[in-house]
């Protein structure tokens, strides 16, 4: 299920091959994405924000890519508006964000949507987080439009 | 002036070089920050959200550094949180983020701040625009201590 978002971002996202970004895993539907601390660390060793947001903004894309895709359908993700708030500095070695579950209601009406008018979005929420509690927290709103039925 | 910062995002966020992101200018105490579409495209070969976060990002982390640095001050700057729409796609083959201009007496009460407590928050707004208006509007909340007096 993975392996097609990461063709995806490597063929198609060349800066998030660059800051090593990976989907890692994809339980109960929440898409945990990775990236290296090394290149993506700034002035202070800890983690760059602009590469904190990009981690996020992505995590939550291959969120909802992942939800048409698992429907066979494909269509065209953009992100219209993103809020982040840097709780405290990541400073991990390998950085972990992972979406929270999607709200199956909002699920069903972002596809009712979709297919009544062609055009839908949804809210995706964002966590990098460490054992002592949230690190980032980033919310993103995607639209989509042009979605069309997979060729099996 | 825009040399220090230059050499602070070279030597010290790896991610920004990677990106292609340079100061490009500081008019009127607004700075101007570029990057190359090439690099930082997307899936549809506009620019990628998370680039194009990023580069707002910074943008308003070297406004706030340039405003020390003329002042003779450095310090541990730190975005702590921020809001970006992405209202139309980003295509130009050159990407240029530009803050607005800061409010004269918020900047006052930010070092007076600075100066009393040791610690101070700015907002520095940010937009990418093309001949048309805006394509991307960024605020950013960032927050300076640790601030020290530079020998001269």
């Amino acid at each position: 299920m993975l392996e097609e978002l990461e063709k995806k971002l490597q063929s198609e996202m060349p800066i998030c091959t660059a800051m090593g970004i990976r989907a890692m895993s994809y339980d109960d539907a929440r898409l945990a994405m990775e990236m290296p601390l090394g290149i993506n660390r700034n002035h202070q060793s800890t983690a760059f924000a602009g590469s904190l947001s990009a981690l996020c903004t992505v995590t939550g894309w291959g969120t909802v890519f992942l939800e048409l895709q698992k429907r066979g359908l494909t269509g065209n993700i953009v992100i219209r508006r993103g809020s982040i708030r840097y709780l405290r500095p990541v400073v991990s070695p390998q950085i972990v964000a992972r979406a929270s579950a999607l709200d199956p209601a909002e699920v069903d009406y972002f596809f009712e949507l979709l297919e009544y008018k062609g055009r839908s979005k949804i809210a995706v929420a964002v966590q990098i987080v460490d054992p002592e509690g949230p690190l980032v927290r980033f919310n993103g709103s995607y639209v989509v439009q042009e979605y069309t039925k997979k060729t099996p």
